[in-house]
């Protein structure tokens, strides 16, 4: 059930030792669920509970977690079964032991008692209390950080991964034609939410989808936050809703979002959404290799600011494989100060959704950097989309 | 936005601060964002970024977040903006600065710099790095382990959250229909799940659904791991479903699993599921106040022996309130050597799946105690569902 060839697994790992070494790390422990998938194949929901994938210059990948979940190991993964190790499931959450006294051991019994580990630091999965155990149980090993460090190797798509994104794209517009499609007033939000997911898993006759980690829909003030999700309220003429919506394939993510309007919409409110679709096309037409992620945004910013608008936020991030809760790829961001430059195959999410006192527009699509600029995932009109009474829609 | 009375948070806080005096804590640090919605009502999809609510006997509760989802603080508490302070964009997900960093500065400013904090070591969003750069910003400041601390005090249910679990008990019920009629020969996983997740969204006429954390459906070998989900696959004759599906409403959720079999099901699926009805009615028989949580495994367990079945993981936890990515609540489980005394309005997901070498089947049922014994969320009944080759299904 692995999703890409073995040869393709094997250049993940040499990229990844090959980043090891220049950090003097003997053995990297990940724990980022986006990052045993990526190094092994393994795709098992099971990543509330501890688990790692030990990988060593001359071993590994190793993966050590529940008992439970060896199973999912077995058919999401190639690797052998001296590989594969388990913990007994009176530790999961346990108040008087911790799956990392297991985890260590297992790390000194391969050897490795005086090892220099690479841990990510400030990933989800990987918590202080994972940390201190981990360190009590090896004091003879040495600890460095290695946040992000398999997120930068995922940064560049290979060919088989940028056509799972092209999937998911198909399946985000998809979700938002259906999002636009059910919108109308009198229709409660969670009906047209049911609407948008369902049609993120049906995806095409060709291939299905995944739930994507974010689905923000909210409507009226709540477009003014950019976090919240549908409600049981029945949408209402002369409100804006604002999504972020997206598609989701073998974990591979690309966001998209749009807004809606029903009825007219006020001038303010129509020009600041032609302004960020000029925004996008012109931040997007600066996209190519060498440039850096902050001169991106620094095009977006000088459109935005003909209108006499700022955003606080980031306008984008490196996007891909991705598990709960983000599916950002905590790497390169959009925004002033982040200088890296754009390569063939990288994949950002940019977000040029604004929000104001007490209300907000949304807008934002996935493209990937090509030898000549860019190709974005969607092919939506940049625009807000109008419906009137009769449900007639319009950009 | 809140979802419940002013007074039940107040008693909720207070709750809270009781279980901080006992344990010698000054402030509490919240990173858990069931527990920061718990406490304060917050329910922004913003616990990607490093946010926290912190409580002191005297003050507090103080959401210390990205300065981008204030919005969202606004419009889900009632916190006085005194008590909301945001960190500025460029601290997310930054490589040269923490989230933390600014969080101690907040804390400092706010008198705490000398105090006794209690920080939830184990939870997913209080990372490695989270925990080093806030000790490292307060060298005065002394730690304790709070984690659970909250979610012991949210595991008995009050008069409306037991509601709003049973109104994720009917959709639960609603999505596991859904998924016995879209099962059949020929019909594609993801479109059957299509149709179970917008049922759980859907909802009914009178209330709406979210997105439970936990949808898992596979089939065939896949049926012997607990946590894969659907594939793109059609549905084959000979072949048996399990589900672990669910519902959530305010992010309430309730887990509900049945299995479903396409044609003549094998005598050994067939009785074991038969027997697997049976643990789970005798176990469910034996639930009443005062009873500890181990006791209701073993009336379970020594049913199952009777044919020949041990199982490696526990076979129940609390459930209630959740984020992803787990909707368990890490306080009490059903396993051996678990003394927790059960209480009236409890709740609990009761997992009896079976996985075995090649194949499994998944039967749960989540319930709450009552002075009487328990009550289910559930009226399916405990039983496989069997569909012969024209779609017609029986139990």
């Amino acid at each position: 059930m692995r999703r890409f060839e073995e040869r393709e697994y094997a250049a993940r790992i040499a990229a990844t030792r090959s980043r090891m070494a220049l950090a003097g790390i003997d053995v990297l422990l990940v724990t980022c669920p986006q990052n045993m998938n990526y190094l092994t194949g393994y795709d098992g929901w099971s990543f509330y509970t501890h688990q790692i994938v030990a990988l060593a210059q001359d071993r590994g990948p190793l993966w050590i977690g529940r008992a439970w979940d060896i199973a999912c190991v077995r058919l999401t993964t190639d690797l052998p079964e001296v590989d594969i190790e388990g913990y007994a499931d009176d530790y999961v959450q346990a108040a008087t032991k911790h799956e990392f006294d297991v985890i260590a051991e297992v790390l000194r019994r391969r050897g490795w008692a005086k090892a220099r580990f690479g841990v990510e630091m400030d990933t989800y999965y990987y918590t202080a209390r994972c940390h201190e155990r981990l360190t009590a149980n090896l004091p003879d090993a040495r600890f460095a950080d290695a946040t992000s460090l398999v997120n930068w190797v995922r940064i560049v798509k290979s060919p088989r991964e940028l056509a799972y994104m092209a999937e998911a794209g198909k399946i985000a517009d998809l979700s938002l034609a259906a999002a636009v499609a059910a919108i109308a007033p009198g229709v409660r939000a969670c009906d047209a939410a049911a609407k948008v997911v369902a049609a993120q898993i049906k995806g095409t006759p060709a291939f299905g989808g995944d739930v994507p980690e974010t689905i923000m829909m909210s409507s009226g003030a709540g477009s003014s936050a950019p976090h919240l999700a549908w409600t049981d309220d029945p949408y209402r003429a002369g409100e804006v809703t604002a999504m972020e919506l997206g598609g989701c394939r073998h974990r591979y993510c690309v966001g998209l979002s749009r807004s809606v309007y029903l009825g007219t919409p006020p001038p303010k409110l129509r020009d600041l959404t032609a302004l960020m679709a000029e925004a996008m096309d012109e931040a997007m037409a600066a996209v190519k290799p060498g440039v850096a992620c902050e001169e991106v945004h620094a095009v977006w910013a000088a459109v935005m600011a003909r209108g006499g608008y700022t955003k606080k936020a980031r306008i984008g991030y490196s996007i891909g494989l991705d598990y709960p809760p983000d599916w950002g790829e905590h790497t390169a961001s959009l925004r002033p100060g982040d200088r890296t430059p754009l390569e063939p195959g990288m994949t950002f999410h940019m977000v040029g959704g604004m929000r104001l006192d007490d209300w907000g527009v949304q807008l934002s699509e996935t493209f990937r950097v090509t030898e000549a600029g860019h190709a974005s995932f969607s092919a939506l009109p940049r625009a807000l989309y109008v419906k009137d009474g009769s449900g007639r829609s319009e950009l």
